[in-house]
């Protein structure tokens, strides 16, 4: 299968960093321009009215300007082409020039209106002291001026385990405590009993450590300012849990005191368990 | 974590109102103007070829005018680019401009595609009597030219109730009789029973005055129109329940007497409710 | 509530006719170009260089041109602005115009683009022979080069009965045979059998004939081109009932005699019933 | 039916191969501008400031540019119409230049921005040994930069059987023992039992020769790239059925030894069964 199908150019322009996209569009106007500066050039210099006969730089860089005011159909005029070849060379830059920046379009507006779910996960999944046992939780928060409805976790966790003397993964779904929100506009913190349901029930912190985790994170929302369904994920690796550790609050009164504020630079922020998290098991 | 990444220009710019928007689309428009303007002066006003030479306000003028009309591709041509350096910046303006308006018109589609589901609420929602007890009623319609089909309404409340001393915040979820529509096209009376099973259930009338009470509503529907899923959200505080109203029709005989046509200024329109408001408990 | 908050300017023109849509385009361009055309012929002839002074009507011809010139960007340059406020307002004409594409732009696009169902449904829907008893049927079928999935139709019979000596009008959701299709791209004959859970059951052609009934169906498909749902909605109301009759095979052997093919134009046909339809009811 | 009204031409254009859409595109602007360039050499070539005086063929040509010119907005101005009519005409055709750029751009858009499931399925299903008995399998696997989610898979067999001595089409609905996938980012091998609640139990390798089968296979995921809804057809043919042989793995370790690669030109390989496929039915 030839890599050129293999590769959406579209899926790659999309997912492009802004500051990348943009050179590269500067990039392709500058070298299509220098094409056809060539072609003109090459037809003959003479079969454009308005360029001062001089050394062979500048009228390059004469020629290339007209190319380039052809190509964005700014067309001053100073100079024009006269001859057929020239006129009809022209004639085909300006329409590729159009086609180009209706493509252009597209793609800005590719980039601006693809629906993306601006979710930050706290760093870290803490085992925590939880009810008369513990639990695994993770903090999550949508970070831009949209607005999630009707959002929806799913977890799965993949682990290593030796079965039979072989190294083998193995997948389990996960449930949360509460996996579904209505609304979602403040942090919303996913909590997993570890209770006699759950693979990693009676987990001990070594074996939190040494044991090969990964837990995988699946969100799934309603964005209202796109209108439209949005997904995120993420995942957790051993190193990424931490024993016997509660998240602190996010929430804090703002400075007239009279207004609860969600501070996002806390999501991670936890202290030590005030209680030993009791291991499930016995 | 950056404000820029925590901020949508692009969710901004389509929530943005239009006179507003379409005004800092001018400003920008003027003000790049103004600083290629500005560099074009620097380079020198000898590098344009057909600007008259006097006063240096005139001539920055001038030189404005060839700006904007290169930025917009315009190019009349009796102002025009001789030397490299000009030639070169009206090149990349020219690339500017066009892309300028390709972000434009992404953003424009934007805002016009963009689906909402265009839902006026009542003012109000009233404790009206109902059956053999009494109900939490309020009205909703669609006020423009889409359809709505499929619309389904969920409604949660939030309480603040005393517990322990403490004042704590409550949240339930409403039934209503009626929460989901095939075709919403006309008026829509959402009622939830304040029988056994409501939170609400033997409120008085001074209870729905003094608790504080936050009724939310989250309507979702198909729009036929955008054939997309729109949401609208809605709700009503303490100080928008009104006791022992019921709402009066929206439905009138038209000029001829021969069709119904839907009032919407009546959304709100209620009366006393010509029998007591009975409270379920007794 | 002012009239233009209720109309969505957008939703309507997006419903517009092609040819009505395009003409709108048009008179909207003569109209900003007349209007401009004034501010320029007002400020005064004498600062756009290169009209000739001649009588009114032909200046003004000329000053109209100017401004088309510029709404659209073309602008050859023969008559171009020299005072400062004709530059000054072909600079906002210029930026007009672009913005103005732009919109027609996301117009264009957006009634391109627009997800419709595109369905034929039958003229008539009809009272048939069906297993012992008789049954609803009416026809539809996709007829553009679209493809349809996962298919659903729902029924809604409302039906002006008396009650009490009141007439009031009854809604009944009507169960069909097949209400869902993993693809749908031939002919659909939906079939609502009139038995005992009917509540046109035991109707007779008189009935059928002289009962105010009006059938509503809603289909919802994924529509694959799209790639978005998309809605139909149809209704037959009395005088489109047809007793005893029989839907004709719309399926014909192409001329090879090999294939098989749809002929659409056949969607509506059918014969008499060839047994008589048995009322259910005793 | 009138044959335009059954013909999209939007969803051809979008369907269409990028080469044969740029070709008509090119073809389109060359005629546009061949029928403009027919008017202005009509209403008189003398109407055109800056055309000399030659032969016909050069003086239509050079109306040609002139027409190009003005379509693409470029207006260079060494040609430029006087007369009222050719003002007219080419004031008419820069607008049409300019809507006929903003359907491009929507076309262009619609094309890329078009969610497509890029699903590769392999060349044959197989029937290989599985647990006690068979299983009819094969495999897809997505090949494009995309990222799918929540996919799930239906599969419809066609089978024509002999009923009382006449041959009719007759659809199962087969399950498959992973029918769901949470994520859908490497290869996925569909399962389907031949046990005893499947219509092919108990087949034999000359019945699967023999019997004219179609498996039909519809798959529908959530790409988050486009945020969207996407869909994939597929379907095997009795000679596309392989008996008794097994998929070979397609995953292989990378050149450092260290990663797992998905070889998707091994989405078809399989070899030989190792023991025979047991027929379940005895």
């Amino acid at each position: 299968m030839p890599l050129l199908q293999r590769y959406s150019w579209y899926h790659t322009m999309l997912g492009m960093k802004s500051s990348k996209f943009l050179l590269l569009l500067l990039i392709i106007y500058v070298s299509v321009n220098l094409v056809f500066a060539g072609i003109y050039y090459m037809i003959g210099v003479e079969h454009l009215a308005g360029i001062e006969r001089s050394h062979n730089l500048k009228e390059f860089s004469e020629v290339f300007f007209f190319s380039t005011q052809t190509f964005t159909t700014v067309g001053y005029g100073r100079i024009s082409p006269t001859g057929f070849m020239t006129s009809a060379v022209s004639t085909f830059e300006a329409f590729l020039g159009l086609l180009s920046f209706a493509i252009a379009t597209g793609l800005f507006y590719g980039r601006f209106s693809r629906p993306q779910a601006f979710i930050k996960f706290s760093e870290q999944a803490l085992v925590s002291p939880y009810k008369e046992g513990a639990a695994l939780m993770f903090r999550m928060a949508p970070y831009k001026n949209n607005l999630l409805s009707e959002a929806e976790v799913k977890l799965t966790l993949a682990m290593r385990v030796d079965e039979n003397g072989k190294q083998v993964n193995r997948f389990f779904t996960l449930p949360a405590e509460i996996d579904r929100l209505n609304s979602f506009s403040l942090s919303w913190t996913i909590v997993h009993a570890l209770n006699e349901s759950s693979p990693l029930y009676g987990f001990s912190e070594e074996e939190f450590t040494y044991t090969e985790l990964e837990l995988m994170i699946f969100v799934k929302a309603f964005d209202e300012v796109f209108s439209n369904t949005v997904v995120a994920r993420w995942s957790y690796v051993t190193q990424e849990f931490k024993w016997g550790a509660r998240f602190s609050p996010m929430f804090f009164p703002d400075e007239s005191g009279r207004h609860t504020v969600l501070d996002l630079s806390q999501l991670n922020s936890h202290s030590a368990a005030d209680i030993p998290v009791q291991r499930n098991a016995g």
